[in-house]
C-alpha cells in the first residue's frame, strides 16, 4: 500500500544483575546505586518489545514475519540473556553497567545488523511494570 | 492553553480471521503465512487503540470527548467487525489479506474522514497481547 | 514440609468458533446464541491458566515441574487448538457447543489422566479479558 | 554513549473530580460533560507515566536515576493529588477544568522546571484503563 | 454434563468515596483512616468481578449467558454506582462506610435476589490495582 | 455484619536466585532443574499477594486495615527479600531450595505469626507473569 507502518513483538527472558562501576569505589557505588549495588545481585523478569517501521509487502502484507522476528529475537537475545547473570554471563556487561539504557542500546546493537536495512528499528525495555526504556528515543 | 494533547481510546472486538494471498497455489500459502493459513480460520481478541492529537477546546479542556470519539468506534468500526469473520464478513477483506497491518490500516481510512481536518489520527491495534502494529508509524 | 501448596502455568491459544445447538432452528439459535452464533465464526485469544496442587517434592521443592507442566498444557491441548476452528478442527466439538464452560471441562478431561492421582487439577480459562471460566468451580 | 534514550518512570494516584465550567448554566454543563459533570464528584485511580529522554551518562549508565525521578513525582505530584479532590483541594483546579488534557499540562509544568534543562519530558496519564492523554504530543 | 463451572463476568465503574465514622470525632477519623478521610472525598476506578457457580444447562452450555449476567451488572450496580459519590448519592452508603469490604457485601446482596437460587454467588471488588477483596470469603 | 471476607494486598520484590539441591551432584542439578540451576543466578520480578480473611470490623468496616497489611509485608518480607539474592542473602534458603513453593511457604510462616489468630492468611506469588503458586492451597 505504500504507507509505513510500524509491527512491535513483545518478548522476555529472567536475568540477574547489578549495578556497579569498576572505577569507583565501593562508598561511591553504594551511594549512587543504593540496593541496585548490593554484591551479590538481585535480578528481574525483562519484558522486551521490538518494534520494526517499514511499508508493508505487497504480496503479504507483513511489514516483517513476526514469528520470524520473534524467532530472531530468541535466538540472537532472549537465549543469551535468559536464566543469566548479565553481569558475569554475558560477555557485553563484563565492561558495561548492565542499567537497562545499556541493555537497550546493547540489544539494538544486536539486533540492527540482522534487519534488512529499510526497515526502522526501536528498543523498548521494562525492567519492572514501573521502569521502562525506549532506544532510540 | 495552545499546546498540542494525544487523547488514547481502547476497544476492542472478537473476530475469526486467515491468511491467504488468492494469486499464490496452497504450498506457497502455507510456508508464507504457516498456521495463520490453516483454512478454517482462527480468531484473535482484538485491542484497538485510537490516538486523535490536537490543541485542548479552551471551553470544554477536550481534545475530543472520548465518549464521542468510543461511540464513533463503535458505529464505524466496532459494530462492524466484532464477533464477524473478517475474511468473508467484512467487504474490504475479500480483496486485501487481513493482517494486522492491514486491519490498521482500514480501520485509519474509515475513521479519518470522519475526524475534523485539524485533529492527527493514529491507530494501534494488537492482535495478541505480544503481536501489535501502529499506523501511521 | 508436607504443606498442600497449588501451581499455576498459564499458557494461550488464538482459535475460532460459534456457538451452535444443531438440535434447535437458526431463528432460537439466533435468540439464544446472539452474535456468537453467526455462521462465518469469530474468534478469542484464549488465555489458559492450569492449578496443580499437592505437596512439594522434598528434594526439588517442586509439586510439579512448572516446565513439564507447560510442555503437557502445550503437546495435549495449545498445540490441538492453536490457530484452528474448534467446532470444525477439534473432534470433541462436532459434537459439543464450544462455550468457555464446556471448552474448560474438555481441557480438564484431556489433562487429567496424564497427571499424577495424587495431584489435584483446576482450569481456568479467560475468553476475554472480561469473560472467564473455572472448572471444577 | 552518545545516544539518546528515554527513560519511563510510572506513579499513581487515586483522586476524586468532575467535570464543570464555570462560564455555562447546569444544562449546558450536564449537556457537554454528561456524567462527568454530576455534582457530587466521582474519582479515577490515575496512572501516572513520566518520560525523560537525553544521553545516559558515561559514569553510571542512567539517563536520569529512576528512584529520583521517582521521588521527584511523588514529591511534587502524587502526594499534592493523591486522595484528593483535584476541583476544591489543587489551587490550579479552582480556575482550570480538571480533563484529563489539563491534568497532564499540569504536571508537565509543575516537573519541568526541576529538571536539567537538555533533558526532554513527556507525560502519558491514563485516567482509565481505557482513557489516556500524552503532553506534549 | 452435570459438573459445576463458575463463570465469571468483569465489569467497572468509577467513583469517589471517603471513609468516615460519623459515631467518631474528626480526630479519631483521621488517626485510623488516615488519606481515606479527608473531607472533600477522592475516588477509585472499581474493577468488579461477579462470579457465578453452577452446572452447564444441557441445551446451552451456558452456567448462565454471560451477557445476560453483564446486563445484570450494569442495570443494577454499575448503572448506579458509576461517576457517582458512594457517600452521598447511594443511599445505603449514608450509614454504611463504603470500605471495599462493605461495597463487596453490598453489591452481592443486590445482585442475589435477582440469581436463580441454585446458582452461587461470589464478588470481588478491585479497589485500586493493589487492593482487592472477596466475598463471601 | 458478622460475614467473612478477604483482603488482598499486593507488594512486590525483585530477587536472584538459583535452584539446586546440594545433595545432588552436578549433572543431577542440571538435569532436573534446567536453566534454573545455572550457578551465577538469575532473577524476577517477584508479585505477592497476601490474602487476609476474617469478619469486617463493626466500627471500621474493615478486615483489616490495608496500610497496616501493606506495611506489615515491607517490613517483614519485602525489605529483607527485594534486591538481594536469596541463596546467599536471606538465612532460610541457605539450607532451602528457593523454588517458588517454598519462597511462598516461607513468606506464610514470616507473616501468620504477626497477624490476629482469628483471620486466615494466604500467599499467593508470581515468580513470571505465567508461574504462580498458591500457600495453602
Amino acid at each position: 500500500m505504500g504507507q509505513k507502518v510500524t509491527v512491535c513483538r513483545t518478548e522476555h527472558f529472567n536475568a540477574a544483575h547489578r549495578l556497579h562501576n569498576p572505577a569507583w569505589d565501593d562508598a561511591r557505588n553504594a551511594k549512587v546505586f543504593g540496593k541496585c549495588n548490593l554484591p551479590n545481585y538481585h535480578g528481574h523478569n525483562y519484558e522486551l518489545i521490538v518494534k520494526v517501521t517499514g511499508e508493508p509487502d505487497a504480496e503479504t502484507g507483513y511489514v516483517m514475519d513476526m514469528k520470524a522476528l520473534s524467532d530472531l529475537i530468541r535466538e540472537l537475545v532472549t537465549d543469551q540473556f535468559d536464566h543469566r547473570n548479565l553481569n558475569t554471563d554475558v560477555e557485553v556487561f563484563r565492561q558495561l553497567n548492565p542499567t537497562a539504557e545499556h541493555i537497550a542500546i546493547v540489544i539494538y546493537d544486536i539486533l540492527r545488523p540482522h534487519l534488512p536495512q529499510h526497515l526502522e528499528l526501536k528498543i523498548i525495555l521494562y525492567e519492572t511494570p514501573r521502569n521502562a526504556v525506549e532506544y532510540p528515543a
